[in-house]
């Protein structure tokens, strides 16, 4: 069994992470840190995990992590940074599902998080954990930067095109749409009922800290700086983000429909609809998968992408399961056949 | 291999059988059938499913359905009572979702359902079925009338109480409130999204075709009939019932939070909170768990139990296959433990 | 022109009290405080304003209030006690939408809202602002004690009935579901988006402070202490409040829609529906309206009630603003004929 | 006062036609058909209008409605054109909710609209109702085709630009997601809440009938044929449509805000937000509100603007009963001067 630690285990990628590893047949849970809640049992918190989950949350400290196989982050940004030489010294695999890691380029990262990074020698050692793009690498590494949600559902929307140079890299749009539980579990005004039900609105349209991510993740596929407009939304539901993405054809790009297919033909979690559907996210409500569709509207170049995730399983806590998996060599779909929920 | 069939399998107790058994490893999903849809790939309908069953509707035929082990009724009233004895008479187990078997009053029946009942012979052969109540007769039963939602969350929450003569049952009321999921997947206007969001009703109040089912669950648990008013609410979500109990506690009577522990304590799907919590309907989203908590407000003799379900897991489909594994003699637990999904 | 100023604006009562005055024809809105916002412009705070409030929150300042005819106080509990008193010796009328002046019995509130009463003495000139009980007193109070949300939908489902004697007052029961507004606006966990929609709970089962204020409410129309059970709910909308009622007809009684009707007949704000009907929060949403319906289910002797609010207006500020034009003697619909946004 | 018909009185547009007239000053509603409900009180129907509508639905006859000064169409498509030169002759003036008359180009018409145009003569003589384009003419007009909901959303969101010519209209993207009233009153499968609810998704990108609509309106703004890609969306939420809108700016275009800001100074229903503001549908909730901010992402050449309706007010029933109040030589505003319902 591998011994597993998560660091933050209080906020909606956390127990999503429990949800998750408490069916897994490999894994025992065996450290849930919260300062917040130490010593309290995880099932008070989280009934839902009544008869499942058997641990107290506890402080978040590197002797009793450091007798874990691997430990998640499950943090806010500039935690993990913090905390994970000190476990990579002592032989412990690290997946920070945070943004710490995410950027190899420190200035920038500094820039849009606001913060000194604490390690940024670490930053280069850090595999970017999207299994359809590193899976060879993620499979080798002590560390990993697990992606964003927003970042999930748009580069695996565009890779294909990117890959074979068959866009207008200079002119991508990326219409986002996502559920609140993407904004995670604290005490804000914005994000209450009351705000947010029954209503629908973009945010920081001006620039989005995923922004940097995507683009750094476009760029590598597309072997050179793509321009990328983001424009992110909030959504009246809890899970879910819907990617809207727009992209002009190179003049003679043809077969995109197959091009998708065959790209993703043994990924596990990326599935391409018929051409002409319409992906809905409860589709993949609960579950690891992304939903792809494809349109050509009007016969018209401009390229329309639909992608949707669950922006805390692929997009978060499942996604760094799926790493987990493969860094220990186990099936990459273990613990994460979870079929979605609907209605 | 238990080689299952779905009766009406495009509403939502069959595609929740659907989502349930893609993943039980005893079970071999060979036929759903469909009138409308037949010829359809089941996965085109539910894009869910997608990867995971590979079969297309089928009309609802007797000689298909009778290489089935077992056979699921996910059909509206009155559809099961015309198959049922023909599929016995072959040797196929049947577990009826809807209401066909579940009065053992063929005359009470005929007048809350309005049609004549096709084979009241039957009746009496059929098992209700609770596990809670009649696990060793549901291991025996050929035919099984499965619960409605309402009256499970209702009994579960009673039970206790009436099989040890603690309360005046001359007086209970069940306030119960359910998610839109409970009317089916049917095209009609009082279930619009713009009809039932962001809005809270009572709906037949004057009379529910539940009552009979409660009243005679709750009459064979006390030993004597029981006056009880109920109810029903329709609540703007799309899955979970919240029962509201109230009941006068006879002089004497104690240690009523100890009962409940007591009478659950084997039970894998009913759990008792500590005294005093709240369940949430999240908290057993998707899963087959009913959660129950007690109240006693300013020590008065008024008894307030709460006890939630998730209307089509425990209410319906996941108790259907709770009720299988024991025909099968499986554990009765496999294939359920699905976690909750929270948030 | 009515001058009147809102303490604590940037709550949802507030926000609905400058909703209503922002069109009511005899009020001008001269100061709204705030301490946190003091300085913004209300309607940056809140654009639904827009060309409709030109004014900046200001610090909540007596001699600034004290230019008012009127001011509401649309504040947590303990705020209009520490106010009230200096703003009444300057002749400012004053309606508070909080609960300081709503227990006649000091020690009981102290109780229940755990702090000692800034003005004890105030109490018994508070006036409760119940106009379907207390009309003539409203018109000439100086103080006006605004029922809660719950209060108010609970003792007009019970009013007629105990104001005759008709039903067992030591067996209420008053099951009753309210949108997440309700909470106010505040930076909680408990009523994020994540946290209450899609899901439905109890709360506060052992004891509500709405308790001693509807027992007082109730108890005074039955000229004897009757004895409540309470229930209150969080139910996944933003608007609206349904309350359940249950009550045991003494023998005899008879013609209880008539007295309904006979005694809300010349009331603006309470509609009796239709015997059997069922009253739905989105009828009254954002209106001034209470719906009430009765039923006696299988001609037995429980009497259900059913009585819809939104829990804002009839719940809140619209109760106040109807409080403020019998005060004022103005017509007492006036600025309140808003029609329920349905859909 | 103006004696007014509805015709379709059953539907979503009709029941918002008459929350509006309801408290018009200056009309009466003399007439409400409905072929379902005829005989049947209006307020049966819709309890949110008692006391304030009294009278009953009727059949659709041309000689009651003749009696009227002006007839409202609040149909499906292809009613409305069966009926409005009967109706014309006899000196009635008429609303079209519907899309009868919105496109000049009838071939068009009947490509996306799949029907023979009944009157293909009387579309020249229709004046398309979006008063910020077309006010002269709607003061004069007998006949008014009413702009759909996206179509109002989107072209107040592009006209400014085109009008002056500041963008590539070769290329423009819109994004739009609507609440889903916006499908209307019917009993469909799609829109129930089981299917909506807590999801996201697109739908008609390969082509909707709002497409030749909008294309229509701007192409006459921008003086030449403009390229639209236009991707609706359904979201989990009742009212409200949020248009993302993505145009590349020419070469030196500068001062976008300002020119908004003048574009619709003298606008009372569209509201331009400061610079970097992000509207959200509920702060135009139930009013005849338009909001839209623009945003530069990163100062690129990419502008995005935002721009929001209530599908059903200004998307439908409100922009319909502006049109009126121009063609009777009202104040534009009477009877819409309404307070956005937030929260």
């Amino acid at each position: 069994m591998i011994k597993a630690g998560i660091v933050g285990g209080t906020g909606y990628t956390g127990v999503e992470l429990l949800r998750i590893l408490a069916r897994h047949p490999d894994v025992a849970i065996t450290a849930v840190t919260s300062r917040a809640d130490a010593g309290v049992r995880v099932d008070t918190v989280y009934p839902s995990l009544r008869k499942l989950v058997d641990v107290s949350f506890s402080q978040p400290d590197i002797d009793t992590l450091a007798d874990c196989d691997v430990v998640f982050f499950a943090t806010p940004n500039g935690t993990a940074m913090q905390m994970a030489e000190a476990l990579l010294e002592r032989g412990v695999k690290v997946i920070d599902l945070s943004a710490d890691f995410r950027l190899q380029d420190v200035k920038e990262w500094q820039q849009w998080y606001g913060m000194t990074h604490a390690c940024p020698d670490l930053i280069k050692h850090a595999v970017y954990g999207l299994p359809e793009v590193n899976r060879a690498a993620i499979q080798q590494a002590q560390l990993i930067a697990c992606p964003g949600c927003y970042p999930t559902a748009v580069q695996l929307g565009f890779l294909p095109l990117l890959e074979q140079g068959l866009i207008d890299s200079d002119h991508l749009i990326a219409d986002v749409k996502s559920g609140v539980s993407g904004a995670g579990r604290k005490a804000e005004l914005a994000t209450l009922m009351s705000e947010t039900g029954e209503s629908f609105k973009a945010y920081a349209v001006s620039g989005h800290r995923h922004l940097p991510e995507i683009s750094q993740g476009l760029s590598l596929a597309a072997g050179q700086a793509v321009q990328l407009t983001f424009v992110p939304h909030l959504t009246p539901m809890i899970r879910g983000i819907h990617a809207t993405l727009y992209a002009r054809l190179q003049v003679g790009a043809e077969n995109i429909q197959a091009l998708y297919e065959q790209r993703y033909q043994n990924e596990a979690f990326v599935d391409v609809l018929p051409q002409g559907a319409h992906p809905d996210t409860r589709n993949v409500r609960g579950s690891n998968n992304c939903q792809i569709a494809l349109h050509q509207p009007q016969g018209g170049n401009t390229l329309v992408i639909l992608s949707v995730i669950d922006n805390l399983v692929k997009g978060a806590s499942g996604q760094a399961v799926q790493n987990m998996n493969l860094m220990f060599g186990l099936a990459e779909t273990t613990g994460l056949e979870i079929v979605a929920l609907y209605p």
